[in-house]
């Protein structure tokens, strides 16, 4: 007969009741009718706050990258589907993420490779890490991609990914929500009947008529939940980081802007959100923490997060993550440099089912003490 | 060493590829710096449509009645917390729910006994099932409670529930998003200072304000994501389904409201809905499936569901649920007396993230053929 | 040569400049070209406060109805269109309204009559004043009316009104947008090509669907920018009042109630808002003032409003007006007997348009000093 | 006795009663109660289509330029409050209006001189047309000013108006809705107590923060009823526009963007709306007529314009107007350069309050035949 009350507190309004052979009967007899007493697990069930079940941690892309590249020689794209590294976080094999509810992976293809053409319930976003002549076909829209830019394949799009003949092998970070939607038992999958798209537009004509600062297009609506704008290119991101760089910014983030919809100014999918941050020169942030997990790419730059008192360093390319309310600060190595970090996350998830909640960390300055290692 | 390559489809699109020595050793390498092969998991974590862990069962308030009654000799409410029998879904022991990700119980309360006041991330109702002089507290709002009564204590108000001196044995069904908030590590707990609120407004205050027919209060404002009529009564809700009856209705739900959150006409609560539907005398519905689980509890009358292929009878005070993805219809089994079927959902959910799909069954006149036992 | 310079004040940042034989020339040049000088017409286009160009008043039933009651037999149905006495604010007589941009009118029918279906752009309400039998049927929706129902036909939606046969000469109160849509040159009038509509849908049924506390349809969508409950009985009106009774309620308005959309809460049609209010036995509000007009309508009751300084009694039938920014208080003058007023109002345009502001009477209590006649 | 039947229709549906000596008798009566019978005004105050008071009218630059430069001659900005000629519409001169309900003007500044700070309900708009370092500053935000600037000073914000000593001569145009804010009586008018106001952010702030694509600050939240980017270049505009002349656009506006509030993607202000259009080389139109009225500003290059059938040329600086409902369709003048339009209008007003209805011109290849002068 198997213990039911280890998780004991002795706090008036909390579950503190002792095993007594009575109640381990009245136990067994419960769970014949698919019933069970709270309780036993009120305590757990109910904890004081969140404590996530990821690990904070770093992959360095010099450990990955051969690895990555390899998957060529190992896997054809027709039998992989897609072939890609995934991170897989320790905390979180059980559902294949890398924080959270949030799948990453690491993809290749070579020049003249393409992927075939599906479809899913599961939200995804791509981030270009290194390599020329990308494509992605979205709903008939193509767009070229070069490193930093961002790309949405938004929940139920069609969507294929390709190198073109004259590019060089490419890489770039799959996000996906995959884990969340397995989760609330919604995802469905479908393979396009060509295995390919037509293109029916101009290419990248999504970015030229909705990327465009204070103006909307007079023609063409949109009401869909994510955003028209499918590419988010690198330049015009990082001009806008170095206009908002003459204002304060925040103490927790430097100068941190989220990708929107143009539409609505929410976040760029029902699911997922991300964000371009910079460090300016020097820049050292105070900790904060929040609920919603993050996974950051470093693409520019070098330097180091200290996520729940442990040290993290970082330099470009490199991917970490920070779990659900788990302090976080981040420092610029540079003293002339900028850092620049991307960031994706769960933040749409958290605010739109009123869960999101901060905390700054106020003592010391706002700055963790580091635990030994 | 382990196989990875249990999930090969032969499809083109999908993952097929076989375990090699070589590849093994790959798989290994790729463990050991947190990361693996996404081709050995794809066809796992894409499936090509939702297949729920939740088992279609009932819980029957006859079998469960007694239990839930002798609770109160075996717990105080000091130590149990709350002296709650919930529902144990086989396939969801591991998060406490009794279908998807929402948790249910049958609480118990003697004239005179008071629960303390605490709050908490995860949203809760409670519909009462029987007993008399039953009321519960919600932020300093007093209201008091019947037979089918449906109760709402929203994310982070302050709430208790007693049974004054003058009234009898109360038993009413809690219902919360304890292991969804839970899965998204945003779960806070806090009890309250004084362990009791003080009632600072008139009793029912707020469904007199708020609980009126196309009228809107002229004096307070409200803006919170959720409802602030927290008691929707009985007598009014059934007198409204009557109204209604005279229309057509749902082919697959005969007559059914949403409870409604009288500012947006939006779902009660950010996470969990619920609605009343009648089964007018012999009304069978057709059955159909949608993403999002249901919990159901007959208020009034009996008859039986069919939930993918297997039948499910049922009277009053019975509980049974519906899966993400599952077929379901519903029959009366009264050709002179309506039943009632009370249901607790988490579609704010699948709404909000983009995730509500539905599909109606189209042979065999809309009702599907019965599974041999 | 006319002058130019009658609005001149001695401030710093207005217009001062006093006429010349040059400026005059100036102006006269100007005026050949289709232009002006700002400075000659600035203090009187941009005025420190409104002040409205309607005058406050009150008609009083018992002086119009013989008068409506006459129109009987001096023109038909067929050749007045609609037989309707309009109220004719001197202020606003160029414009045809009661009170700012707001027509309003008596219309009387008689058994067996019927208007012919027509729609415009225009917005209308309907407050039933007396008689048995009369219906209306909009966009084929019909509804059955008594006193105190209140019904809408918005903006485009085809509407015909008609007594049948065993009612009893009936006479309501229209209300219509009619001026301000004029005024923004936005005015489609179009007569149903048969003259009368198809009745689809049981008597009633918008009312009886959408018009139950707290609870939505479960079938029914509705975006439209209107209410999809054209019709609001008197009984739940006056029962929800009597509620809201027991709160504290407003200085300013005693009990008041907003007839809602109950899709989003707001007001019942884009232009036009109504409200019902009850003033509690001897009930005397403090005065404010408000942007918007008001016409009201007594529907219980007697008792009197000072609108700027000057005294209105008031009785059971009785329309007065509050113009735009003008200070307003009511009383109820029995202390054992309600008073209601129903209220129609261009708040949905002050509020849309972002033009509401309000103030209240600080001094001597709340109440005006009566000026003297 | 004055006649009563002037409007009279010989339409079923429409009022069509002849005056008799008992008829008139019966109106001088109602007119005593302060009331009247509908059938005398029903045909005038429900028009079968909007026909607006506003002329279409175009005001050339090269005629009005002198006088505007005079005016600094003639008046000082302390004696005038502001030094502008306003375009008198000489169907709207009662109102003060350019068109519809918008009222606009000219202003001149020279260098070193300064506007008093104020505020008031109406919004304006500022668009730069001629010189040199004007700056303008809107609740402590000081933007400096280019020509083809588009500005914003909505509702109830601090502003006032300057050119440093630095500059040469500004010539801008003024657009506001005091004409409608007066009609609908809600204008208030308020010196600023300093009669200048302290610069508290960094020059050009809210452009900065605000006006990047495809992205939103990561701190500062805004939830007013206009744009927090106040400013919106030229430069950025013009290049937007270069963009989207790659797409189709529009058969009745070429390539047209709306300014808009970046949080809402809707219109910048409450009352006013405002677009960017090129006319590509060569571009020519159809018609098209539409509810709300139009204010047109030539930004670069010539055309001409067919309103209601009549012909406008128009070059560089000049302004016409399109009145509600009239149809319109432009044409560039040349094959080689790019004709660009800028349009303040009342649209927003329009859309919010359901009265925006559109037509295409079918006939004709979708051009008018042009009225004999
Ligand atoms: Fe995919
Ligand atoms: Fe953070
Ligand atoms: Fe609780
Ligand atoms: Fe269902
Ligand atoms: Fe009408
Ligand atoms: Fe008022
Ligand atoms: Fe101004
Ligand atoms: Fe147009």
């Amino acid at each position: 007969m198997s213990r039911h009350d280890q998780y004991r507190e002795n706090v008036a309004g909390r579950a503190n009741v002792e095993d007594t052979p009575e109640l381990l009967a009245y136990y067994d007899d419960l769970k014949k009718k698919g019933a069970a007493a709270l309780w036993t697990v009120a305590n757990k069930i109910e904890p004081w706050e969140p404590v996530s079940q990821s690990l904070p941690m770093v992959w360095r892309y010099k450990d990955l990258r051969d690895d990555v590249l390899r998957s060529v020689e190992l896997v054809t794209p027709e039998k992989a589907g897609r072939r890609v590294i995934y991170l897989d976080n320790p905390g979180r094999s059980d559902v294949a993420a890398a924080v959270g509810w949030i799948y990453a992976g690491l993809q290749v293809m070579h020049p003249g490779e393409r992927a075939s053409a599906h479809r899913h319930s599961a939200s995804a976003i791509r981030f270009i890490m290194e390599g020329t002549g990308a494509y992605t076909v979205v709903d008939g829209h193509k767009m070229t991609l070069g490193a930093n830019d961002f790309v949405l394949t938004p929940n139920g799009t069609w969507h294929e990914h390709a190198v073109s003949e004259d590019g060089t092998a490419c890489i770039w970070q799959d996000g996906l929500d995959i884990p969340l939607v397995n989760a609330l038992e919604a995802n469905f999958y479908e393979v396009h009947p060509d295995l390919t798209q037509a293109v029916g537009h101009p290419v990248d004509d999504m970015t030229r008529t909705w990327g465009n600062p204070g103006l909307r297009p007079g023609t063409g609506a949109w009401s869909k939940g994510y955003s028209p704008m499918f590419k988010y290119e690198w330049a015009p991101t990082y001009e806008a980081l170095s206009r908002l760089a003459e204002t304060d910014g925040s103490p927790f983030d430097g100068i941190l802007m989220h990708y929107m919809n143009p539409v609505t100014s929410g976040h760029v999918m029902g699911t997922l959100g991300a964000s371009m941050q910079m460090l300016r020169p020097g820049e050292r942030t105070r900790a904060h923490r929040h609920t919603g997990s993050c996974l950051y790419q470093v693409c520019k730059g070098s330097g180091h997060s200290v996520i729940n008192g442990q040290r993290f360093d970082w330099t470009e390319r490199d991917i970490f993550c920070v779990p659900s309310w788990a302090w976080h600060e981040h420092a610029n190595a540079s003293s002339s440099e900028e850092a620049c970090l991307f960031c994706l996350n769960d933040l749409p998830v958290m605010e739109k089912l009123g869960l999101y909640r901060e905390e700054s960390f106020g003592e010391n300055g706002g700055h963790q003490p580091l635990r030994q290692p």
